[in-house]
């Protein structure tokens, strides 16, 4: 997964973070008609909800009939999985592509402000990945829950770093933890274009995130 | 509408939190079936989206016939709107009445923990509210983006008065008023009972934001 989402890191990090549609987002999936389905089951989800959500509905975005989706993906179920295991394992890679930096200040800012941008720029793939997370199998919830805490073992430590060189004071590791991330996070719930571009979104919560723990 | 969450908001900012059930929320709805119809209609919403739930659901869950629902409310979207007004006016009345203090920081720091406490108790009452906000009729959603706009001016000013008096230092004002509720708003999305009690995470929000624009 490292391998396939690269590309796609390379360009959150650089500056031409909108030129990432949602069809780049998925071109690593072969073959094309997957990634009509992909692409599909994202936007029915985002607009209507996954339980509200048929295949038939999913299919017909894609130009398929119903049977047709099951070549590719045995159920729903399977389409919310694959589009969840991508929008966490993307997540994850941007946090630690941007882990760097001389200390733990610059680190954090730097993590922060990817974070940040990744959820503005993907906000309807967030949206989905963050708010259908009960209708995922007890077994690919578990999955998913496992690169979930890959992703707060990520903020963590850094913020452990950071109070461990006196750079940082935080008085609740775990929940200051959660508050960082979540911050980020959020921006997906509101996020819109004419909200401003997504990284001076991110530098913006990079500078908040970095205040609200500096020693 | 003020006066009716007045014995709700006493108890938000109480000791008690814990104490306000889903019932007490809905206490001022009146005949008990309407009351009834509003929690239904907040579990279904909840668990299964705005557009997957039928009428034939909200009743059921009120052990009543779908017919009798349309005595109270007229439409689905009739239900969301009560649900979404009242979740809006309720966080509006609690950053109001914590709206307190000598100075611009204990004033923030009063609004963000009654703020982020209601969110942890009402999560959800609050995802539906936050989630749900595009199955709005236009009508409707105009009339809720008023008291969305008075809860943002509610912090806004806050701020604008720490950096009038040298106590905060913010670079940009609506994106930080954006970012300050956005961190509270965001609990809902996560908080479970077994994450700690409302009002000791609302005083770690208080600290967070607080840190977030102190000078």
């Amino acid at each position: 997964m490292a391998k396939r989402l690269l590309s796609f890191t390379r360009l959150v990090q650089g500056v031409n973070v909108s030129a990432v549609t949602s069809t780049m987002v998925w071109e690593h999936v072969q073959p094309a008609a997957a990634r009509r389905l992909l692409t599909g089951a994202v936007d029915a989800f985002a607009e209507r909800g996954y339980q509200a959500t048929t295949t038939r509905d999913i299919a017909s975005r894609a130009g398929m009939s119903p049977a047709a989706l099951y070549v590719h993906y045995p159920s729903k179920e399977r389409l919310l999985f694959e589009i969840s295991l991508y929008g966490h394992n993307a997540a994850l890679e941007v946090l630690r592509s941007a882990d760097r930096g001389a200390g733990a200040p610059e680190r954090l800012r730097s993590m922060v402000s990817a974070f940040t941008a990744w959820h503005a720029e993907h906000h309807t793939i967030a949206r989905v990945v963050q708010y259908e997370l009960a209708a995922l199998s007890p077994e690919h919830l578990t999955e998913v829950a496992v690169i979930r805490r890959a992703i707060s073992a990520q903020i963590e430590q850094v913020l452990a770093d950071g109070v461990a060189a006196d750079e940082f004071a935080v008085s609740d590791l775990p929940g200051t933890t959660l508050a960082v991330l979540s911050l980020s996070i959020d921006v997906a719930r509101w996020y819109t274009p004419h909200r401003g571009d997504p990284s001076t979104l991110g530098k913006l919560y990079a500078d908040l995130a970095h205040r609200m723990v500096q020693a």
